[in-house]
Parts: C-alpha cells; sequence; structure tokens
C-alpha cells in the first residue's frame, strides 16, 4: 500500500520508515527534507495532500509542543504547542479524510505524559491527551471504513543515548515503529497504543 | 473560605454555587450575570482576578466546545472550542496562580466525553481530554501547596429534562456538585473526579 510518512527524519519517524518500506510504498515528508510541509499551517498540509494524490495510509510522528514548568509558559509556548502537535495531527485528518483511499487509516502521535506527567509536561501533557481524546472520537466520524489510531510512545532509547542520558528505561525506536506498523496494518480504530517497555512489547 | 465560581449561572454552577454558599463566601462570575468574564478573552480573566482580590478557591463551570461530525467542523469551530473551554480554563489557573491564598485550589470541569465519546464530540473530547491532561501535569507545578482537579461529568439530569429527553440516565446537578465541593475542601491534586451515576456516588 502506499503510505504518506510526515516527520520521517525523526528517531522514531525514521524507525517507520525502515518498518514499513519493505513491502510498502513509502512517501516521506518533513519540515525540512523529503516532501516539504509545515504541520502548523493548514495550507502546506492541503499543498501536501494535492501533491501526494491519493495514499492508502498516513502516519505522522511529527509535532512539537513546549516542555517548561506551567508558570513560565509564554502564550506564545501554548499556542504553538496547540497549533503544532495538536491541530496539525487534527488538520492531516481532516484534510486527509478526501484524499484516503477506502478503508484507509491514519496514524497520530501523542505520548505517555498525556497519562504520566512529569514536572514540567503541562503543554505536552495537555496536546497529548488532546490529541487521545481526539482519536478516540474521530474514530465514530470517518466515513468509507477509514480509521484513525494513535501511537503513544514512553521515552525512546535512541533520543534517551542522544541526550548523554542513561538508555536503559527507553524503549528502542524500532519496537515503537512497530506499534505504528500495528495501526496501518491491522483493524483497529479510535485505539491509544501505549508503548511501555522493551521491544518484546511492540511485536 | 472565599470561592470565585465561573459559570455560576450553568445548570452545573448554580447547583455548585448553592451547594458552596452555605458555609463558604461565593463570588459569582459568569458571560452575562454577576462579575462579568469572557472566559475566551486572556485581558478577561486578569480583569476578573484583579477585581476580586485573594480568593481560596476558583471553581469553573463555564467553557462551550462545538458539538458537530468531524468533517463539519469548520476552523473556527474548532479554534472557538480551544479558546473557549480549554485555553479559558488554562489562563483561569495561570493568571489565578498568583491570587489564591497559599493552599488553595482550582476545579475545573472536562466531561466523560474524552473518554466515552459519541458521533459529533471530536472538538469537545478533544478539548476535555486536554484538560484532563493538563489537569494532571499543572499540578506537579503549582507552587505554595496550590492544588488543581478537574470534574467530568456525565449527562445532567436537569440537563436532559430542559431538551426534552429521558432525564433518567442523567446526573442529578446536585450531586455533581458534591464533587466540586469534594476538590474544594479535600487535599486532593492532580485528580479527575468521574461523576457516572447518581446521588449516592457523589456525596
Amino acid at each position: 500500500v502506499r503510505i504518506l510518512v510526515v516527520g520521517a527524519t525523526g528517531t522514531i519517524g525514521a524507525a517507520v520508515v525502515r518498518s514499513l518500506e519493505t513491502r510498502h510504498e513509502v512517501l516521506a515528508a518533513g519540515r525540512s527534507s523529503g516532501l516539504r510541509v509545515d504541520m502548523s499551517d493548514r495550507d502546506s498540509i492541503a499543498s501536501l495532500y494535492a501533491h501526494v494524490g491519493q495514499v492508502d495510509a498516513v502516519v505522522c510522528t511529527a509535532g512539537h509542543a513546549a516542555f517548561r514548568p506551567l508558570l513560565e509558559l509564554a502564550d506564545e509556548d501554548l499556542r504553538r504547542s496547540l497549533d503544532g502537535k495538536l491541530m496539525g495531527q487534527v488538520n492531516l485528518v481532516r484534510l486527509g479524510a478526501d484524499v484516503l483511499s477506502d478503508g484507509g487509516s491514519f496514524t497520530l502521535s501523542s505520548g505517555l505524559l498525556s497519562r504520566q506527567p512529569l514536572p514540567g509536561s503541562t503543554a505536552l501533557s495537555m496536546v497529548n491527551a488532546a490529541i487521545e481524546g481526539f482519536v478516540r472520537a474521530a474514530a465514530l466520524d470517518l466515513p468509507r471504513g477509514l480509521r484513525v489510531n494513535a501511537v503513544s510512545p514512553s521515552w525512546v532509547r535512541e533520543t534517551l543515548a542522544a541526550m548523554g542520558r542513561d538508555p536503559d528505561p527507553g524503549v528502542p525506536a524500532a519496537a515503537v515503529a512497530g506499534s505504528y506498523v500495528k495501526c496501518v496494518e491491522g483493524d483497529m480504530t479510535g485505539q491509544v497504543l501505549d508503548v511501555f517497555t522493551g521491544a518484546g512489547d511492540a511485536d
């Protein structure tokens, strides 16, 4: 099948592309490489869809939200978090609903901070939770057998290593990618797949 | 204690005021009666706080979000839903953190559609879920023992009756109000109180 992956050069996105491209046609999109898209700009998402034409699945691993203590969050931090990670993914579904083939799927990204917050995670926890609420409800309204799910990853091993932190509590990116593949190739809709643990869990 | 109730004339808000005013000083605020506030306007919220001065608790039962099928939602529906019910309550906490007395509390409103969606509830489910994620995380960042919780009510009996529907599956407004009182008078923080069932549950 023909799959559009937005955020294809991030740690998780690249792992998703590697997992999918062995048996599917993958169209890689991102902010600064592959097919270009600015997820905070509705028109940019519409242009991307006009450019790629019909696809069978859309996977999104892109989207930034602020990580900063509640009382240090500027209005602009909150606005960018909502416009980027939340509304970017919401618009990917709204605008893509006409573009996907019957039975096609959207797989979005939230993150475990939605339900396991840390100090400083308010904007990210709010946005991730919103994505999970969106997915559960949007699944009920999509036509033509279209599906929508989200993967909610914990810290990723490779990201922790790149930050100079102990990678051992992290989930390998390849394991996280396995959950995205499940959403694309499976039948589920309206689901949030938590990826807490090691590689075995996501197989 | 001195409690600011925003949304005091709504079905739930009025019940909250009735429950609280027997033993507390209640300041009633709303869009069109009592102390006036436009929850979608940050400056309006700041003016309200400047006017009331120090309070010990803030309860918010105000906030509108669109109820419309996903693919019929206009950009403006989503923007208003985020600005009103979500950012209005977020700003009530951000701006109120300097105004509340030590150990004071915020009690916000989400709604069970966050986790029990219906067709057409996408915007509301997204916003309610975001409020729940916000509350869980914001509790970790608030200073001076300030607390923040949310009440997540199911359909309210009086609201169903006013809509000409069978009120029996609904929760009486007085029972919902009991959960807000628990949040104000208790010690919990970062919690989402679900109000599913009848009066007995919320006592």
